[in-house]
This record gives C-alpha cells, structure tokens and sequence, in this order.
C-alpha cells in the first residue's frame, strides 16, 4: 500500500465530492497514517477530511497534527465541534494542544469543555515542563482494596470508556493514597469472590509529580510498564504516564544527547520545522567557542614552527597525532555517555571505568606506535623519528583516554550534562595535551 | 529505599539462615530490583536465593540474567526445576536463553520442557536474529470471527495463564489468517451478543517474520501499539512482538548508531562485559583509517609549508579553518542521520534537505567570516589576511554542509549504513577540501 497512491485516491474522491466513499475509504486508515497523508495534502483540504472522520480516529489524529493545522481547524470549528473533539481526546494530548495555543483560542476551548475536563487539563498544566505531572493522564481507573473481583469488574465496565488503559488499574485507600497495582490479566485470572488487597502487585514502583520525565521513561523501560503511576508528596495518585509517551521521552532525550554530542544546541522542533535563524542559531554558538578554542591550537603550532624548522618532517605529523588523540577521547567519552544513559555505567563505578580505559589505551597505543614505527622505519628509515612518534602516540592515547572518560563522569557528578562534554569539547582539550606531549618529546630526543 | 540497605539485609538474613524471613522478603521486591542484586552478590549465594523467589518471579529473573549465571543455574538445576523454570517462561524469552547455552545444556533444557514448549522454541529458533520472527513470542491470545464477546471471553479466560498479554487478542479465520486485533478495552465495552467480526479493528497493521527488528520497533513506535501481530508469507498469524522487546531493540539500535557516529565498531556486550581486547578491536580498526587519512593532511601542509614560510601567521590559521570545517560537517551529518532514523527526514527530501543547509551554512558562514574578520583587522591590521580567512571560512562551511548532509542520505540512498558516515569520515573529507580552499585562496592573495 503505497502512500501516492492512496493520497491520490483521496484527491480524486475529493474533487468528485464522493464523500460518502471517503468517509468508509478513510475508516479504513489508522489513524497515525492519515495524519502522514493530511501532511501532504494542502491545507485547505483539511476541514472537509476532517469532517468525515470517525470521532474516535478524529480525536487521535486531531492529537497528532502540527500546533498550526490544530490551530486552523480549532478556529473553523462550532463550539459544539470543539466539545466533541476535546471530550474524545485523552486529557494529556488536551493539555499538550492548549498549551500550544494563542489565548483567545485557549478561552474559546476552556469554554466549550466540560467541568471536569477543565478541571484535569488545569491540573496537568500547573507542572513543570519536563515533569512526570506535565506527561501525565489523569484517565486511569482505581479500584478499592477492599473490592471483590466482581465489583471491580462492576467499577472497570462503568469507567472503561474514558480511561486510557484498562491493561493496569490503581488500587488506592479512602485518602486515595496508592497500594499498588492489578493488571487485567490478574482480575481475570482471579475467582470472583477474591478480594483486590490479597492479588494486589504492591511492589512499590511510582514516581512523583515533580520526577524528571527522562527518569520516569528508564523506570518505566526497567519494569517494562504499560502504565506508570503518579502520586503528590502525599502519597496521593494523581495520574498515569502511558508507555508510547515514554518512548516519545526516550527518543527525544537521545535526540538532545545525540545533537549535544555533535555540538549542537538542543531544540524542540523537527529538521524541517525549524527555521533557517534557528538552525543557525543552534549551531554557531559551539562553533564559535571551537573556533577560538581551535585559535590557541593554531598559535601553540606557530610557535614551535620555527624551532621544527630544521626538521620540516616532524609538521607533517601533527595533524595524526592531533587527530588520533581526538578520535581516541571521543571514543571512550561517546561509551561511557552512552553507558550512563541507559544505566549500564553508574557514578560509583568511576574507578573501575578509568582503569579499564587505561588498560584499554595500553592495548591500543602499543598496537597503534608499532603500526608507526614500522611504517616510518620502511619510509624514512629514521629511528630516532619513529621513536619520537611511536612516544608520542602512546602518550596521547593513555591522556586523551582518560580525559574522554573522565570529564562525562565527572559533568554527571557536578550534576552538568555529560553529553556536552562530548566530542567536540574534549576534542579541543585532547588536542593541547596531545601538541604538548609531542612537541616535549620531539625538542627532547631532536635537541631542538 | 538505597540498594545497599537491601543487599546487606539480604546477605545478613543468608548469614543467619533466615529463609523464611527472606522469602518473605523478596516477594516484595519487584524481578527487575532483584535481578541488579543478584549481580552484586558473589555466585555462590545465587542458587539458593533463586530457589526462594516465587515461580513467576523466578522466571522473570532469571529471563534477565546474564548467559553465564543462567547456565551456572541451569547445571545445578534438578531435572523438575528445569522443567518448572523453562514451563514459567514466556517463550521467547526461553529462546533467547537457549541460544546461548551450550549443546549439552541445550539438551538438558529441551529433554524437560513439554513438546508444545519444544515446539515453539524450535519455531523462533529458526528465524535468522534480526528478523522479526527471532524476536516475537507466540504465546498470543487468538478468537475467531464468528465468536460472541462472551465466548471470545470464555477463551480468554480458558487460555489467559499462558499468554504474555491479553490486552491485545488477535482475529485469526480458520486458516490461521489474521484479520485484524481486538483490544481488551473494546471486548469489555462491547455487549455480550455481539459478534466479534463487527467489532474488530481491521486496519492491516503487521509485519511479517522476515521483517527487519528495527522497522518492527518503528511500526510499533508509530501506532503506539503495546503487541504487534506478526504473519508468515500466506498471511498466517505466528506470533507476536511485544512493547518492551520493541523498547530494546530501539534502544540497543541507536547505541549502535551512536558508537558508529563516534568510530567504534558496533558490538552487544555492556561496556563492562566487554573485554579488553575486544574494546581493543572496537575501536582500532577506525583509529588506523583515520590515522593514515590524518597522514594525508600532514603531508599537504608540510608540502605548503615552504610557500607559507614567508607568511608565518598563515599557518597558525590551520586548525582554526580545519576544526570549522569537520565541526560544521560534522552537525550537519548528525542532523541528517538522526532525522533519518526517527523518520523524520526521507530519501526523498534529499534537494529540500540541501537546500536548506546551503541557506543555514550561508547565514552561519557570513557570521563566522564577519566575526574573523573583525578580530583580524584589531589584532593585525591586515585587511589582505582578513580577507583571506573570511572567504576560506566562507568556501569551508558551505562545502562542509553540503558534503555533510549529502553523504548520509547518499549512503542510505545505497543501503549502507548513514551512521558510518558521519562525524570521523566526514571529518577526514572535510578536512582535505578545507586545506585545498585555504590554500588555494591564501596562495592567490598574497601571490604565493
């Protein structure tokens, strides 16, 4: 099923007014694909499709749409059209389309939403930004402990249509304080006259209002969870974050380390979203600071060149033992980023890191200077040059490995990002340890 | 609750032979906690604490533990514990663990499973490993079309102890054909007559055996689904990928970009189980190709260097214009790469894609050129120089955008990898075409 082809199917249906074909065409069609196929089709198109979609395939799409289209469909819509949308939506993607919104938009939907809904939009948007409390849906189902099977049951079949999932339900006491949690398949399996507080999970995994929503997605990712509960500081549960919502976390947080790594500022917006101002903005600033960084190495080189005269050879190597040292920091720094972020590599196993870098380093530097030294001795046949080489090589790949292992670690201590300490600004470190290594051992050994 | 608290009261209830009391104890423990506790304690103790969990915790702990305490386990097992281990768990998981036993362990473990158990092992065995078939479970929850809910819930009910979740139940016609899913939210909201053909969701979303695990976990990603359906080349239903074994293959995906972005071989081992030698052979292999491209490098500068000697200070300028270079190649490559893999960016907004970077790298060059020229001209007062470097930096970073984001997509373009063509390769081709734009405007300027 070729997307051309159905998006040319829905033009031409469209320009025949075949209306009633395109609603049954596009009943057909997930929800996720039809927003791909809105993306393509021209804005003024929009209304009309949207129209002849299932309420609850017009509510999902309708959460998945840039903030613009929502915004023009929101202004063309009838307060009665606003309720239906924004009562089928969950009230996590509600909150995440008024907070996008200009404010005379947000009054016009806060109007046409019921007491409730309101109520619970509010509540999600009162937490901060990267909060479990502003990732939350307040939609889930609780149970009694003190419920038999059967009334549970009762309680799930009454509350089941607006909850997200039914797959985990909450048990909670009278001050709604969390116990732990049921899954379905457990309420299932269990005779009706159990009572919920004897086959309760109530191994206490939860996460707080105020959890950082990276931390929430590795809990939720450690105990392979469909559902997350989020209590107050009270103990109190307040809502669920749902696994795809955790996901869409885990790929954004590695989008932000992978970006970071590469010297580029984080930001919100996808490739194309993003303005060219914005593109350049995220770029120049590490730019800058490289190149002014990349101007001390220039000035270090130009120094020493006169005293290299004698032995123009020895320029020509610069730009390898340079480059080596770079590569080698940014190889153990990008592991062990990487090694934290998914919890492989903790804070406490810091000395052991360093010490298998170290052993590592002697495998590659010894590997790395004989590689040299042979090469040099067929080249040039000048041992002193191949030792000076060979030296400096094994020198810097112990320092720059230790300084590619060590700054990330140290950054995650002093509670900075490790992944800025990446690449780039290792890099730049790495490149005037390893000019001094070299520059020492070759005025040594050529008695410059 | 700190995990050295636990570990102690572990150990000290060990000590004192408190089984009981220890029982009782890791029943509140969730699998996922124990499992990390259980690699802090010395082997010796794991038997014993293992033959204390629960049968379903057992399981899940023991799916998770490394290849060489499942076999330690497995070779001090009683015939029966291995037959009650490998019943508990879901089958997928005991392929995986399988796979990595030795023959005689293999034979032991499939002597004592049941023959259904034997069957559906053999079954995902046979899958080649990055397909969709080695990773699915096919202990799935199958109705037919003609049901009434209350007899799809009856079956159900009949079949949910063995299956890994009944959140999803897959519509299968009587050759085993899938027709579409039903979710278990649905199934409770529908009334008990209903036929479960007018309440399926037929929209064809699956994949097939063969299918790549990455475009599995895309799919899933994509429609937020918690199970996949997966179907052999007739469109027959044979099992199921479930959320979580998305979650890791997304995972372990992107560290293999990551470490390919950074010129590490890929590799599956943690960092810590990885041995030296291997770390070794990781990273060596791309140390040398870039150690013998930076050697090229060397060998143009020193060849300039004669012609620059009656202008020192040109030479100082190196690194700045070769650093610019790789780091502006170097963020346009990520950008691209990642964009491609959360699908943000295709292969088809190639031109849009280049496009947009020679817009972004005319803005980022004018600012890099003005600000170099500035700090010329108050530095040296020399408007020649000045002149030199500013339309070197602006030739270098439009060039190394474009050779950026152009190499990736060209790579993808050709079914290689884009994460092998970043930020190292990049760099070394960049760095040759910025020296030859440096040199060659520098050489005209001052009529070298």
């Amino acid at each position: 099923m070729g997307e051309a082809t159905v998006k040319e199917k829905i033009k031409a249906m469209l320009v025949l007014k075949k209306y009633g074909d395109l609603r049954e065409y596009l009943s057909h069609i997930n929800g996720a694909d039809i927003v791909l196929i809105f993306n393509e089709l021209p804005e003024e198109n929009i209304p009309v499709l949207f129209r002849l979609l299932q309420k609850d395939t017009a509510a999902q799409v309708f959460a998945m749409m840039d903030s613009d289209r929502q915004e023009m469909l929101i202004r063309g819509f009838s307060d009665n059209e606003i309720h239906e949308v924004f009562d089928e939506l969950y009230v996590d993607d509600a909150a995440d389309i008024v907070e996008e919104m200009p404010a005379n938009v947000v009054k016009r939907i806060l109007k046409n939403t019921d007491a409730q809904t309101r109520r619970m939009i509010n509540e999600i948007l009162k937490y901060p930004e990267d909060s479990a409390g502003s990732l939350m849906n307040t939609e889930y189902i609780s149970l009694r402990p003190d419920m038999t099977v059967v009334e549970a049951k009762k309680r799930i079949r009454r509350v089941i249509a607006d909850a997200e999932t039914v797959y985990i339900c909450f048990v909670t006491d009278s001050e709604r304080r969390l116990m732990g949690l049921i899954s379905i398949k457990t309420l299932l399996l269990a005779n009706d006259d159990e009572i919920i507080q004897d086959i309760i999970d109530d191994t206490d995994i939860y996460v707080y209002t105020t959890t950082d929503k990276e931390d929430v997605a590795k809990a939720m990712n450690k105990y392979d969870l469909v559902a997350m509960p989020v209590v107050d500081a009270e103990m109190r549960l307040v809502g669920m974050v749902m696994f795809d919502d955790a996901i869409d976390v885990m790929q954004d947080e590695t989008t932000e380390d992978i970006e970071k790594m590469a010297a580029i500022a984080p930001h919100e917006e996808s490739y194309f979203k993003t303005s060219d101002i914005k593109h350049a903005k995220n770029r120049i600033v590490w730019l800058l600071i490289l190149m002014l960084s990349s101007s001390i190495t220039g000035i270090i080189i130009s120094n020493y060149e006169a005293a290299f005269a004698s032995h123009a050879i020895l320029v020509s190597f610069i730009p390898m033992i340079m480059g080596t040292g770079g590569n080698c920091g940014s190889q153990s720094a990008t592991l062990i980023i990487r090694g934290m972020s998914v919890d492989d590599i903790k804070l406490k196993d810091f000395l052991r890191v360093v010490w298998t870098e170290f052993r590592v380093s002697v495998i590659i530097s010894a590997a790395l200077a004989a590689f040299n030294a042979v090469r040099i001795m067929i080249q040039y046949g000048d041992a002193v040059l191949a030792a000076v080489i060979s030296l400096s090589i094994v020198g810097t790949v112990i320092l720059s490995q230790f300084i590619g292992c060590m700054l990330p670690m140290a950054a995650k201590r002093l509670k900075l990002d490790p992944a800025v300490m990446a690449s780039p600004l290792i890099t730049t470190i790495v490149d005037v340890a390893s000019l001094m290594i070299y520059f020492s051992i070759a005025t040594k050994f050529f008695n410059i």
